[in-house]
């Protein structure tokens, strides 16, 4: 009889890793013991789960041993590195990072949309990009209904998808615009893109890079979104374009999305797919100006889904406004329901 | 001869207003005198134009007696009230209020793109909205090289479009923030729009409503830039469609643009088209991270294009982001070049 999972958590310390214990500290998943994992930097750090202080363990192969799910998120490097290691150990991982997303042996997977691919799963499982993720939630139902043929999203992107280094970068930025000084005076070394050679400030601005420019012009975090959707929804054809744009927000990514549905569907029975979908809460009456927010979303694990209206020339064409906390149904919570999915579905081999 | 033209600014110590006065100090139109105008409220304070003091006076009819050019930026139940008298003694009115721009007898006039429109005026043209212009700069060179079929469009609208009130609510709210205030703490009595009946703040989020609702659950912004679209680009065929958001960005709108052309244009002539724009300047090489930004924007009379690239599925799809000073070439520089038009097309009656 199974008394538990012993689960291990590697990032512990980063903005996802934080809300990964919270999320633990709420989960259905039986536990048996929390393990957190860290770079040597952080080891001996202690952290609160559950009213209880956890030491932070340093990173290495043999941490696992005792793993039964392990949940990566420290970077792409690190779940090359160590995610190989924890499997060979029997442990079941669930990976955070772009790292494992791509990969055909890999199941990329959102609970609500797609858990039937997580039976053929190798030892990984792959968590989807945040800004995918939401999209997911909202399309799946409506393609299921009536099928989608294209997609056009453009998004409204929070800093701590960039890491807690980044929005302490851009609240110390915005606290100096608010004293007086100039953009050009502005330090900034995080964003776009940490790994990227130029860093602009995002204080009061708007920046139309997330992620390194990849091929045609298109940035990995527009890549993201485009293989990513079509591999969760399994329909190569699907017809997808996407600008990813960071904002001046903390937490809650936020959408417009444009789609055309294959078959008809009235603006009430979309809306109806929507009140019905697992995950999903419809925030839409204009009438009293109710529409899903960035600040509105944080701490809450649903994806918030509003201004549903219809195009104003195409019969199948709608527009959409999803926002969800990118910290939780775009990384932690996600994850975290990978984890009682498998165990669910009687798919973690302790 | 003419001498010079009387111009008055009405509305001049709003946040356009300002801008106006900036722009008539650096206009090539002929001036004879510059006359500052707004509500009796204002009226004795002084406002500097070209080094000199200028007392603001009142509003009433009479002032514009000796006035060849008047240019409205106070709202639009002020140039419903006093453009009308402005015209009937025989003052040219500029009017940047939503008022008049869908009057059939009414040229909306963007300079580089329908300046002909202003052969018909009766006495008064319409100046755009701010988040149309940069747009129709933009698309306009395109349209008339290959048509336009389809527009989708998505915005990221600064503050200052909403007036210098608005512009203080953000700042305080984002100062409340950074010093440890929950978002459901901060004071709100201006966004989304002050006519409205709930106010919600904007600091370090995002808004999907930018002034009220109106028919189909779309918004008046979102409708303003459908219907000038179609009346600037005499096209009332064009299928077009927006979603537009504010964020918290004091000044510079950003649009993310899709369109489908009628006929093909490879992505090379695409670009050279929007090179050659008048008003256009393309800031576009991803190998360098270059792309328009809001807070570069500012102070500039040119509308930045950037990320030009090409659909991923559609052959004459093609994607934009699109930014400009939202009070210059949005407002107060449209507004002065409309003037400068006028002069040029010799369409001023003094």
């Amino acid at each position: 009889m199974n008394d538990g999972y012993n689960v291990a958590v590697v990032g512990a310390t980063g903005a996802v890793g934080t809300k990964l214990i919270e999320m633990l500290e709420q989960t259905n998943l039986p536990l048996k013991n929390v393990k957190l994992l860290a770079s040597k930097r952080s080891a001996g750090r202690k952290l609160l789960f559950k009213g209880e202080g956890l030491f932070v363990e340093e990173l290495v192969p043999e941490a696992f041993d005792d793993v039964d799910i392990a949940i990566f998120s420290a970077g792409g490097s690190i779940s090359q590195k160590f995610a190989p290691e924890a499997v060979k150990r029997g442990t079941v991982v669930v990976d955070n990072t772009s790292q494992y997303r791509m990969d055909k042996d890999t199941p990329l997977v959102v609970p609500e949309v797609n858990k039937q691919a997580l039976k053929d799963h190798q030892g990984i499982i792959a968590n989807p990009n945040c800004s995918t993720i939401q999209m997911m939630v909202t399309l799946a139902p409506i393609k299921q209904s009536v099928g989608i043929d294209r997609v056009i999203v453009s998004t409204y992107q929070a800093v701590s998808g960039a890491g807690a280094q980044a929005v302490e970068e851009i609240k110390q930025q915005s606290q100096e615009t608010l004293d007086g000084e100039l953009p050009e005076n502005l330090s900034a070394e995080i964003l776009p893109a940490a790994s990227d050679k130029k860093h602009y400030p995002l204080a009061f601005n708007a920046l139309a890079q997330i992620d390194e420019f990849a091929e045609n012009d298109y940035t990995k975090e527009e890549w993201k979104m485009v293989n990513e959707t079509k591999k969760i929804l399994e329909d190569k054809q699907m017809k997808i374009s996407a600008t990813c744009v960071r904002v001046p927000v903390i937490t809650g990514h936020s959408e417009s999305i444009y789609i055309e549905t294959e078959d008809k569907i009235s603006l009430t029975d979309l809306r109806a797919t929507l009140e019905n979908a697992p995950g999903v809460t419809v925030e839409d009456d204009t009438s009293q100006q109710i529409y899903p927010q960035a600040i509105n979303s944080v701490g809450k694990k649903d994806t918030f889904v509003g201004r549903i209206r219809q195009d104003l020339d195409i019969d199948n064409g709608f527009h959409l406004w999803v926002v969800s906390d990118n910290l939780l149904k775009g990384a932690a919570w996600n994850s975290v329901q990978i984890a009682e999915t498998l165990h669910e579905m009687n798919l973690v081999h302790v």
